[in-house]
């Protein structure tokens, strides 16, 4: 196939797209505000920023379909190009998923369960909500915000007015909502993928730990009953057909003792999925690919069991990982920087106790212990 | 690891080691003669011959290390870049594995059991070793051959004039080996690595089809007993030692009443290992890399069962594999061209049996029953 794809956005999620996409013949061209972007080495990369109109045009020029690895390019530019050029996942969609009050308030239209919500517009607002709901809760911007950035857990009355102080200045550039908290046992995330056709496959529910509000581990498949595992697909397929939405995206859900609460969907291919490039028949990034170009949809059937470690910040020595014949190594070529995804680790075995192990020996190695410990205790209490 | 890796050579296998190499943070300069070389939209290319001096040093200045995707770059360019960088498989490998005499003298002096062959200097020579060894024989040249060319069969004592006329005037050139006829019943090939610690590692054995000397189809794990098996690997093992080699090669087997019979080797990633990227834990192309960059090896256990197709000339329609829960497609960008090898698709299932109605399917929708029935045969007679 010598289709180009172009996506907007450099990162690693283009990056996975480039390597799953080249041995279906396809060429690519990125787009990215910056230079050093970590997909650059891979294909040609325009440097502009998402809103400049002549550059975006030059772009939509050179390519026969445009996705995203990014998900806050505007949305109006996403809709403009697709005036160009077929654009997937749809912007209308990308408009939802940017606004968290849409977001839940389609939820909730779903008929999904999720945690109590209001837009919030000023502090007395806020202070009323937050006795509503109850403490602790999080204001959280309703745009922009990602990986734990631009929220305020409220832990008693008195942080009413730091967290005022801290996002207040935000209602007027991106909104701010308050969500009510959810004491849940476990967090898991759907990852699926709905074809230009409207077929539609999930690949099985991931379990997943996060450390300051960033992905630490995922766990595939999930320890749920059957019941919550079909409930969860469920939810991600109301979504997928009221969006008539077309690619992969995540829907991340809490598990508060059996039940499914939504907590936020991601239009693209996501970090709690990065596990299927080993792990399964047809990897996120593949069948991403897959669904905007209109082929049919790949196989999401799991290979055994697969744990995804997140590196943040820097790279570890690889050798622990290599080790291990479960090992698979991701570099994204990032320069190192605090906080900053620049790679992750799959460790996939068709046995979950020796997946268990490496895992183990892989955190005592890296002296990661604590990252590695609720997926071990995931893989060996089921 | 922030690493380049240099490959001489850009075609395909370069193409599947970029792929390969770019999730563990490698980097790629690529030297070709060919200005399109199927690699380049994925990494650097020089433009180059490979025996320019000038352009090979500056080629050597940019890399941490060479490794090739042609057997045929000339020894003495690999022994002259060896000086300045370091190059593997070593090109003393390269050397014994570009000559066929040197090839099966070596397996002789292994004790490896291989067909009679004979260094032929004149007509008279080839007649009388003709007539030794028994029609029908195959006159070949000594170097520079590859997927069947170079290569004239003798059916009968009328053809020696024929086959001196085609290949005669190669004598001072390439230099010409006979080679006993060996009525096999399968032809098998052993993909192993062996890492820069001396490890070894080998995937589990491939059966092959070959169509005018061209492979067609594979099939892993081959249809063998545990003897051939072991024997198979033995042998592989006993070249890899001695070469003293790092990184992937293939060794090609002859099948004849429960013996196993060397045909050649290849001292590189090969097309018969082409199924490792779905089908084994980790690839021939990933595992290349570790094994030159000294890093430790990875699993080659297998997943389920796995079957290659080769395309030649023109990519098919991609959708009846893709079709396929078990279907990965491999387009290598070429442009179409008479027996080319312009890509590959791998069928991988847990179950045997659902593999080979896959491929029932895929040679029927393709038109392309011939080229799976023999593997459709060995997946369902075992």
């Amino acid at each position: 196939m010598s289709l180009t794809v172009g996506i907007l956005g450099g990162g690693q999620l283009a990056r996975m797209m480039v390597l799953a996409g080249a041995p279906l013949g396809l060429r690519f061209e990125l787009y990215d505000p910056a230079a050093d972007a970590c997909s650059g080495p891979l294909a040609p990369l325009t440097v502009g920023a998402f809103d400049d109109r002549q550059a975006l045009a030059d772009f939509a020029a050179k390519v026969d379909v445009v996705t995203f690895d990014f998900e806050n390019v505007p949305a109006d530019s996403a809709q403009w190009l697709a005036d160009r050029v077929p654009v997937y996942p749809p912007p209308s969609a990308l408009a939802v998923a940017q606004d968290r009050l849409s977001e839940k308030t389609m939820f909730q239209q779903l008929g999904i369960p999720l945690p109590a919500f209001a837009d919030i517009r000023s502090r007395d607002e806020l202070a009323a909500k937050a006795a509503e709901f109850g403490l602790p809760c999080i204001l959280k911007t309703r745009r922009l915000g990602y990986d734990g950035k631009g929220q305020f857990r409220l832990r008693s009355e008195a942080d009413i007015d730091a967290a005022w102080q801290a996002l207040g200045a935000q209602v007027e550039r991106t909104g701010l909502i308050l969500e009510g908290f959810v004491a849940f046992q476990r967090e898991v995330s759907v990852v699926a993928v709905r074809g230009r056709d409207g077929s539609f496959l999930a690949w099985p529910v991931t379990g997943n730990w996060h450390v300051d509000g960033v992905l630490s581990a995922s766990v595939a498949p999930a320890v749920l009953s059957a019941a919550e595992h079909e409930a969860a697909i469920g939810y991600a397929q109301r979504v997928a057909e009221h969006l008539q939405y077309v690619g992969v995206f995540a829907l991340e859900l809490f598990c508060r003792d059996g039940e499914l609460l939504a907590n936020e969907m991601a239009p693209r291919v996501h970090n709690s999925g990065h596990w299927t490039i080993e792990g399964s028949e047809t990897s996120q990034f593949e069948n991403h690919l897959r669904a905007v170009l209109g082929l049919p949809l790949g196989s999401t059937r799991m290979l055994g069991h697969a744990c995804m470690l997140n590196w943040l910040g820097a790279m570890p020595d690889p050798t622990p990982v290599l080790q291990q014949a479960s090992g698979h190594w991701h570099d994204y070529g990032k320069e190192s920087r605090d906080g900053r995804k620049v790679g992750h680790a799959t460790l996939r075995d068709d046995d979950a106790g020796a997946l268990a192990d490496a895992l183990v020996q892989v955190g005592l190695e890296l002296d990661r212990q604590a990252q590695v410990a609720p997926a071990v205790h995931a893989l060996r209490n089921g």
